[in-house]
């Protein structure tokens, strides 16, 4: 029997290829090609993956998180090396580090942040419609913050669950739920200590039909109190979405949801 | 015989699926969507579109300029709603005006703005593989400073033209040439009167020869006195590259080449 260690990953990929984080025959997963290519280099044998979230076929991770038990014998800065060179450039492995055994990086996850973006420029923005939904009509921004007041605590979420989720237990503590407008771009952000199945799309769905005067704020509460997802508005479609930071304990939670870390895309603002 | 007027278009498009921008029968370009779509508008009639740049296969526009001569019955408000409608989601009309009938969006540019963006992250960043060549080696800054120096004056650019450019003058007026690098992100940016073909992608190419140290920063002055394209680097990929503005008489003409208007991504630097 080889000894084996538990190694952390910390990736980012463009969800747009793939049907989603998880596991299916046939289908091009995330979690599937890193386990390809951990296989590959452990000399053929399984290297079962555990992501922190099971991001949908076509959302996004800047900051996704997963774990695997490797071989002893493979050091972190060849299975950086490796990872960078087995996978497509659509996942990207930005960082790999040895971490006790027993982590777990979904159970272990204190918070996780996702973003939903929206292109809110008139025409659209083509260098944007991978990860950004264009929506360029009047929002009411007083209105989707009063709907964002009414989210924050620890509820059962089961009106913004999708149909298909098969979770018993649909209670989660959401921290913080934020939006905010700037240079054409408008960004929702979530932060909760878990999600239920398109949970984030549903309430950016019905935040938007809020913002367009379509339902009232308090229609929030009533879609809570009911647990009746027909309330609710449509869910918006995946690649707005991204998951973009995920803490473990003793790590910053990040305070504000709105203060996921800097995007590198981010880092010219102001000078051109 | 209908009356027709001039009409500005400005527009940003992601080149990765277009066979560039000129015209070329039985293959997706710019122009060629263009003009089948003003056509349509016209009530079938052919409407010749001119462009600023000629942008290569697989370059962008964030400030490309075209004009065309429309119907006098067809209002600008009506073109921006029906180009809207009819283009692919990757070329986007941002303003469509009347300007006098004399105007011609080749002939009267003052200057052009080309920027070339590299994506220096080590692991490469996934959300930018459309819009950035990811070079992660060490660069040698001081020796592409050095590079650059050498390139504005009024010059010959025989020595950076590609051998299928046919154009007898091959001389033109570059007023700027820049390198910095923030945030994971290198930009080159180049400002002249006018560029042959792929002389951004020979000089891009040369330049990170040089800041690789496999050439020395006075190559530069060699390539263009002896106009030997074969002393210069490899050419640069066509996705990193970027025809970022076009200034006419009587506009702002942006000063420092990297000043470029500030894109819209950029917007929220620092608060996430």
């Amino acid at each position: 029997m080889t000894a084996e260690r538990r190694i952390r990953l910390d990736l980012a990929y463009d969800g747009t290829d793939y049907h989603g984080w998880q596991l299916q025959p046939r289908l091009r997963t995330v979690q599937g090609a890193l386990e390809d290519a951990l296989g590959r280099m452990a000399g053929g044998r399984r290297v079962p993956v555990r992501g922190a979230g099971r991001t949908d076929a076509g959302v996004h991770a800047r900051g996704q998180v997963a774990d695997a038990l490797v071989p002893e014998s493979l050091v972190d800065a060849e299975i950086g090396r490796g990872l960078a060179s087995i996978l497509p450039g659509d996942i990207r492995v930005r960082r790999v580090r040895s971490v006790e055994r027993e982590f777990h990086a979904w159970r272990d996850a204190v918070s996780k942040t996702y973003v939903y973006r929206l292109d809110r420029t008139f025409e659209g923005d083509p260098f944007r419609t991978r990860f950004a939904w264009h929506r360029s009509g009047r929002l009411d921004l007083d209105a989707i913050e009063d709907g964002l007041r009414r989210l924050p605590g620890r509820r059962d979420w089961t009106g913004f669950a999708d149909s298909r989720c098969d979770k018993e237990d649909r209670v989660r503590r959401l921290f913080e739920a934020t939006y905010a407008e700037r240079g054409g771009e408008g960004r929702f952000a979530f932060r909760a200590d878990g999600f239920l199945t398109r949970m984030v799309r549903n309430l950016v769905g019905t935040l938007l039909a809020i913002g367009a005067g379509s339902m009232p704020p308090h229609r929030i509460d009533e879609i809570l109190a009911s647990a009746d997802r027909r309330l609710a508005g449509p869910t918006a479609p995946p690649h707005g979405l991204c998951l973009e930071r995920v803490v473990y304990p003793g790590e910053d939670d990040g305070g504000d949801a709105a203060r996921v870390p800097p995007a590198e895309e981010d880092a010219w603002a102001g000078s051109w």
